[in-house]
């Protein structure tokens, strides 16, 4: 038997054995810090709060006088961009989520403090009815059914009350037909349109009960208090139906298109990529994958920093330019450490 | 205010509304037994062996006694094909690999017998040199070397043994240059070039110390004695390497071509799917993904039915026709009862 | 002179020749009863008619009395989907086709009693003026000109009337600007807005002379009575005219994109598809296809099944997911024999 | 109810309203001379043979004298390019085809006069072994099966002899693996492979029973003696098989990939045109499809000259740059009219 | 040492060598008088004024009694299509530039002597607000800033005054939000929409001091009095920019898309067809352009005509069907002379 | 008339108007010192020469004695690659360029000092013959015919005694068949496959009268002695014929891609990138290009420093990662001063 010679044109080494062609090849996987968005969940349970999240170990609900020590921290190791979620304790929630954008909030005393101290960083806020509503669902009710108008009406007054507070981004993470265009409409109303970005979670996928977001719960307080959400959020198999949120919110306005959750999706996170080049994408890596991480490496399984490192590097493979996710801190030292 | 009305192309939910909409919409996600594959370790300790592995709970290896009796029960819930991996546990390792393809290994043994019962399932045998080396590595060394041209002839040695044993499908899971032009070549010299099938595991991603292939070690026994194989598998941002290997394996006759491991690579999968339309794509779910679900489910974290529907259906929809997948017998019963 | 040796890469016979490996390559182009739509005629002549029509031999239109009994046959043997044409030939034909929507005219009839009788069927109306209107064109005329804006105006009430009658589809078969949105439109002021389809003819091509669509003329009474439609069915070449329709309609809220006919326009079929991934495709194989097909086996030119199938196939192939054809019965008979 | 008024961006008409942009737009569509190849059926029955084929009404087999005035007529209504097939009838017909490329049989001896006379005209020769073989099969039997290696070195032999007699161009219309790389090693060898293009039938579908092919062997003389060709030409619905075949071809050096049928498989021309952009496409529009449309006239169910158009027009539309028709004089002639 | 023999599938020369591969190949760079489009600078200083432009050496302003007769020479030469740059010197610059439209302003009187004279000419006129107004800015300034709803508003105004005058296309060149809505949705209000073109200055790089547009000024006489154009043109790397560019005023209703200027961007024309496949595109040949060329000429660095040929050539392969070139008139001299 | 209100969706500032928007926008355009590739002229006129290049104002020839001093400037700037150019005017010029690799001549001995004293630094050399042949052509003629196979086994030699000097990356700039699979062959002959890359001047347009390359012959001492190099260069406009050529030498074992020149090949770069999305691309900006953008600066018609900005974002947006410009000194600078 002679032996089979793989073609000279199969050599791949040659390609990849100088450090110039390394760094000229990998430059879209690479991680750093502007890649890096961390989410903010600020309480008003007492100005200071430090509450650690069971589900989230390691991650922390902040009363106002800790958020700036907890952030200048990781500015200094480069943090560029954050999105904060507003826990409220103190005010009733009633149907139309009224303290989602109280003045003195949470959200928007957060918004206020941290754009006083860092004009520089991009401060996006997260906006939905759930947290603050009495249903505990995204939509506002009228009768036992959805009222989507209303809750396009009330997110875009939400919206563009933390716009006015001074929020670079606002992050609607309802699923209602037509909320990019109300609050667009709204922003450009108040000749904020130009400047205030909307991120829009325009691939979000699977319902409250799904493995991946019940940690989250426990973070921000929004179980709903009947049904779940499947009725506004996709199942995991419908790409098709992904893909025409993309379009729809592109179509109305958004800014950044945000996929989540980020693991079970980078194929989708690639897909949006794809369709949408010229938009920037973000990736919400939730709860329930930094909780499938940490107890893996609890229990051995897995190496942390490894883990994390590849699951961060996926989303940026896939093509997020963005990513939402609980290591934020860790991640920062660990960039800082190399 | 005036209210902001979502155009009228904006509604997606007529889209989705009826059945038959539904199910010409979603082909591309659904799973079925034709979709799974199951890995099956053998092992020749003893005839009767039923040996648990620790890292993947609810796993064995069989001895050639049991392999039928397991077999069938999957076989009735439609099961398709299956991939062998074969353990020896009684001939001594050497520096080629003597044992993998002894007449009366596990491997070839296991082959013959499922093959004489189940004429048509689809039989595939992994192809690697590791576990039967003395040094535990996919190639043969030469003066502390690797000799590719040696190790690539081997390999196409053990496959076409393999094939003459009567495997429908050979899938060498080292990285080497050439290795599947050399079996292509040999195959097509024995008259087997037309009939048995190349699965290339092809964009094959990190080292055996990453967090995904722990786990595999205990059950294959194949752990290399010295150095690790970091340089024979691609690093998690090398997405323009792994496409150059799909292509490259393409070039030398694959039939198949595997990405692995599958949920932190679904968009390397979708993308594998995109470069080469006219393939069929493996996506090789690992023991430390099997891990991971069944821990985090363990801890109550995530619900495993739904937490592993989600990855396969993750795997369908980015592109993977085949998946292999420990969870196989689980998902085969759970299709089964539905 | 030695002889060339094809690369062992160029053996593609390893590829298909295992069932399950075929069963993975070739899902696409299978016909299936769910992707084959039933034109049916009903007709007013009489309660009890059943007319063949000369142009389609084998194809008849049905009175009343008849629908169920020819249905109930095809739905056994597993039809999924139907599209009405309507043929009025009691009431006078005016102006703005009023008999279109007459509430008990044949089309609103049909959609009633069918509904009744088999709720899951996925029951489409086709929607046009021309078989109701004085003129025989898909437009109402103002002073010898078209007039757009009332065309459509009168096509989202004829549309929004079947709706209301219990279709679950309807189809506008004319080419007036902005038709589609204005069905939307008119059927979100209903509330049918979620619950209907609309599927555009939005790639149709060719004028009422053209070879294709003759028969079918005789077959809807529906012959213009000045002029032809040329000025708004697209010429053979326009592939870019097309695309655009087909995106002006995506932009209006269509559900599903049409391309017409389908046998010369496979190419069609296939961009449609390529441009638009998320929208289901439907291919209509025009009477004139249907009686080249009929005429050439009757001549002995060609078999009639395997000349049918192929077309089918070819259409399914391009991308179409659902075949509107006349072959129907007959294909669905093929298809329950084998 | 208010009206829907189309969005501004879904005027389409002042796109195409001027003939400067209609001319701008429609290039990719249009037939000219160019477009159109020649099938030319040369029998040595006698040099003053005009032979009318039946299952063709209106296409004829020429003798030698009877070769050049017909072209003539062609050429001067602005004919580019032809493709022969000899048809031998005197020869004993053997296991290889020793006919195919006798020194003064039809093939060779066409291509001589016809080069001598028009040194411009583009001369390709079609390359098999069932016209001129015992068995009629494509391939050289030996002990009852094929045997590629000495089929494709035979092919290798007759293509270059119709070089060295000429041809500009040869085209195998076989499917035996490895053909194109021979025919290429060959014409290398005698210094001819920067001259003599390959035009391969590489997507070729369906048997010699299909609806099709069957007139064609009446023209050619070239039924099978057993079996059929199923074995080596692809069923109906093998797109990805087509791709790969492509692929294949081109990776061993054809010019010029061509798609048999045309009709039925426009998304294929399309398909071949995106996939190998930089390489001309050819379309055969088969002698099936030619008793179609001249049938289908006779009966009066569609317009000749508008049906035959129309099916050039998809072909170019879809991608091909040369058909081959045996309506090419009549279109001359309309081009020529218009 | 032994030879490296390339591949067969590696010679290229075969695909090229006859005369009707070549032309089956190389339509799409080709430069016909179809393709070229002729600026015209037309000025009221005088009606027989006849103005050499320093910075464009070769090119005149004329006054209306020169342009037939200049137009005259080019018709004949092939010349299809202009675009007309008005120059009013007469009347006072102001705020919303009132001389543009100006009824016996240059502009509209040279639409009614050509259309009168050449009525198949498919005339264009550039539309603009800065060479008319007293800030030399595209858009109407208030209180400091631009005012974009009242600068779309004027600029609809003017656009469709130059339609009324019998423009058969218009073509907005400042870059305010929303301009092509607003043209189109006044051309449709005058029942102009259907018959006359917009052609979009869609993706218009870089500021009025960068290195290209310096030349243009003089001629048309059109600096800005304070600040410069960056605001509203886009930055050289921007193509995610552009692109957005390109889309919006797609959905806004654009005919004809444009890029400016031609040479430094021609991977954004291949990207505009690419992603805009069924719309014309336009490649501007800005004067900077023309004038390194023709000083590079002067400077014997380049010939003059492989240069200029060279650039139009590069314009057509990249997608551009239309190209705007003070070279015109010299091409279509080259043109006619080969 | 009532004003237009441009959709919500078309407003883009608020996409661009915070820092880390744009910085996760435009990461494409921007250029590094990484991506400058330094064309080094080195002479051994005198081993104290410093030569300035009459065509190209502002670079030099250097003698081995002044590389170094030269190279250490650059190298604290930033710069990280190079590519050698010898220039031998001692050694007699010979048939097969005798000179070119001689081990004392320029080429070598510049490798040999470079890589001793920056062994960090990516060094390439140009490899070709037509600077050493006594025909100035970039082949071996035989009998007056340029003889493939000895030239391009000659090419090998030199390619590899560069790489057995030290070389980093070769880089053939002839255009002769198979001399990728002849260099590469031969490296891996000497075990240097792995280590070496081969950047192919695969995409190189027009022949040496042309336009762009004039100067180049002066700095490079390179004119052929008879005929030109249009036989072996591309036409401007055959865009498919330089796909193919980047396809072949892909097909045979290219590293790196490189286009040339690069100003009028925008779109080539981009579509060479986006067909070989895996592989790096270098773009060639000629001494023409240099020439046209020095003159024009220094006539006033543009800003020297924005228009070379300007021509060498476009490269780095169109898709290339490597540019080898004669502006290299001049932009490390402006990049230190910012
Ligand atoms: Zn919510
Ligand atoms: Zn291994
Ligand atoms: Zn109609
Ligand atoms: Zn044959
Ligand atoms: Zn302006
Ligand atoms: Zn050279």
């Amino acid at each position: 038997m002679s032996s089979y010679e793989p073609p000279v044109g199969h050599i791949l080494q040659s390609s990849f054995g100088h450090g110039v062609l390394r760094e000229l090849s990998a430059f879209e996987s690479k991680i750093s810090p502007v890649n890096l968005m961390l989410p903010l969940f600020v309480t008003n349970s007492s100005p200071d709060a430090l509450e650690p999240i069971n589900a989230l170990p390691g991650v922390s609900r902040y009363g106002v006088n800790n958020v700036l020590p907890f952030l200048s921290q990781q500015v200094e190791k480069g943090l560029r961009s954050i999105i904060i979620f507003g826990v409220d304790v103190k005010n009733t929630k009633d149907k139309v989520g009224s303290s989602a954008d109280n003045d003195m909030g949470p959200t928007i005393e957060a918004i206020k403090i941290i754009k006083a101290k860092y004009p520089q960083l991009w401060v996006a806020a997260d906006v939905c009815i759930c947290p603050f509503s009495d249903t505990g669902h995204c939509a506002i009710f009228e009768d036992g059914h959805m009222d989507n108008q209303k809750s396009i009406d009330r997110l875009a007054e939400i919206a563009s009350n933390y716009a006015l507070a001074g929020a670079d981004c606002v992050a609607p993470s309802d699923m209602m037909d037509g909320r990019i265009g109300a609050i667009k409409s709204k922003l450009r109303e108040l000749k904020l349109g130009s400047r205030v970005a909307v991120m829009s979670y325009s691939a979000k996928f699977c319902s409250g009960s799904c493995p991946y977001y019940g940690p989250f719960r426990e973070a921000a307080g929004s179980a709903p208090k009947f049904g779940d959400r499947r009725n506004y959020q996709l199942p995991p198999g419908a790409s098709n139906l992904a893909m025409r949120c993309n379009s729809r919110d592109v179509g109305e306005g958004a800014d950044i298109l945000m996929v989540k959750p980020a693991g079970a999706y980078l194929d989708i996170i690639y897909r949006t990529k794809q369709e949408h080049p010229n938009f920037p994408v973000a990736a919400y890596q939730v709860s329930g994958e930094y909780a499938l991480l940490f107890h893996g490496a609890k229990a051995g399984a897995i190496d942390l920093k490894r883990g994390v490192l590849e699951s961060l590097t996926a989303c940026r493979r896939a093509g997020a330019e963005l990513i939402l996710s609980y290591f934020t801190p860790q991640v920062l030292q660990w960039l800082d450490d190399d």
